[in-house]
């Protein structure tokens, strides 16, 4: 089963909005675990703090080393081969291939970064896996840790109904999802696109892929050359030839 | 002061974690507002649906375009001015320049998808913005509001305290931030880099700046080649001679 360990300075945080929906419910069905350990239980001052000034100046404050160091150890089982993953703008993006290799393991030891960073030899000392969910700054890496748990979730043996195998959706193929359309036929005087009331599967499909190639090309040209690095076109396949074309003269 | 109003199907996610530490201090203290609206009041049978089958076949349900409208329409104020947002994994990507922006302006309207996806014809009609907070697929959109708010929560005037200005953090300068590091002078074994208690002030921004370099080169190549971009090196100055060489024969 995959277990989920927080390291964090907020604990009350979680499960937040993974207790509700799919997440909260594969939850209590006890398909994943979700333990939270305080950091600052590892302060060995009477202030119990963590954190201190930055070495050469500057702005914020710095979460310890010794303090993290000695939290995710008391945090670590004994034979534990849980990735430890740092939440943190510096990391290395979140894609849904990692994602699922996540969600294929024993789940995560995940420490929520907070203030100006982290002592950079934690990240060493304890091989920590910097892991960003975007290119933008939050408050700190609890909501970044919702937002990964979230993603892994889902993904668990048994939390998504049969019906959502995933498979078509964005990022699994390479490029952003089709547009969808349901009923009412008319809507504003929008109406559906004829060809998905045609009833021609291949049509339908040829459509589908047509629109999100298109949609990838518009939108992220970063997704767009990956996918076409991936799907070379193929050569045109030579004409059909009724007869034996005399051999070119040498 | 900003105004966010959230469309949902899961109200009680929210505040969630937005309701602790910077951002829930600011919501308290009116530094900004958060509205949930449930989509599903607008629904019109007696089984409160909202979504429907894909038009053309396929996995999942479909949110209804004339119930999201009703329910755009209802939380939208005259005047408002508002971007309306729709959390999707096709949108664009969240950047903190677009954070920094939204956090200039007078809230945001956000539509928290769900299910397989939303009726394109309620995208168009009511100029709903795609925005992705990054390349994985969540349970719904409602963790990727909490992950946008939190990042423009903290942005707002008077949220963060003085000391810690952003102004050098990762996204802000096109780079990551380099390593921090904190006291013990010593962690099992491992020192501070000398530089760093130098108390030279140039030669500690000049290393900063280099392993903030090589950590952006190393980790980000997308984000180092738009660096290189934005900052081209400087042709080398002439060396100064000490009389003028007399001109070159033409």
């Amino acid at each position: 089963m995959f277990a989920a360990t927080i390291l964090t300075l907020y604990p009350d945080m979680f499960p937040g909005p993974l207790g509700q929906s799919l997440s909260g419910r594969a939850l209590s069905e006890g398909k994943w675990s979700l333990e939270t350990r305080q950091i600052r239980d590892h302060a060995s001052d009477r202030h119990r703090s963590v954190d201190d000034t930055p070495a050469g100046g500057g702005a914020g404050m710095v979460l310890r080393a010794d303090i993290l160091a000695a939290a995710i150890d008391a945090a670590t089982r004994p034979d534990d081969d849980r990735p430890r993953l740092l939440m943190s703008p510096r990391g290395r993006p979140l894609t849904q291939a990692r994602v699922r290799e996540l969600a294929a393991g024993p789940g995560a030891l995940i420490v929520c970064g907070r203030f100006e960073g982290v002592d950079q030899r934690v990240i060493e000392a304890r091989a920590l896996e910097e892991v960003s969910i975007g290119d933008y700054i939050l408050s700190g890496g609890e909501i970044a840790a919702i937002t990964l748990l979230d993603a892994v979730v889902r993904l668990l043996p048994g939390v998504m109904g049969n019906q959502e195998s995933g498979e078509t959706e964005s990022f699994e193929t390479g490029l952003l999802e089709h547009p969808h359309y349901t009923r009412p036929a008319d809507f504003e005087g929008r109406g559906i696109p004829e060809v998905l009331t045609s009833g021609n599967h291949r049509k339908i499909a040829d459509w589908r892929l047509a629109e999100a190639m298109a949609l990838t090309q518009a939108r992220r040209p970063d997704l767009w050359d990956a996918y076409l690095a991936a799907h070379p076109p193929k050569p045109p396949r030579p004409p059909r030839r009724k007869r034996q074309d005399p051999p070119a003269s040498t």
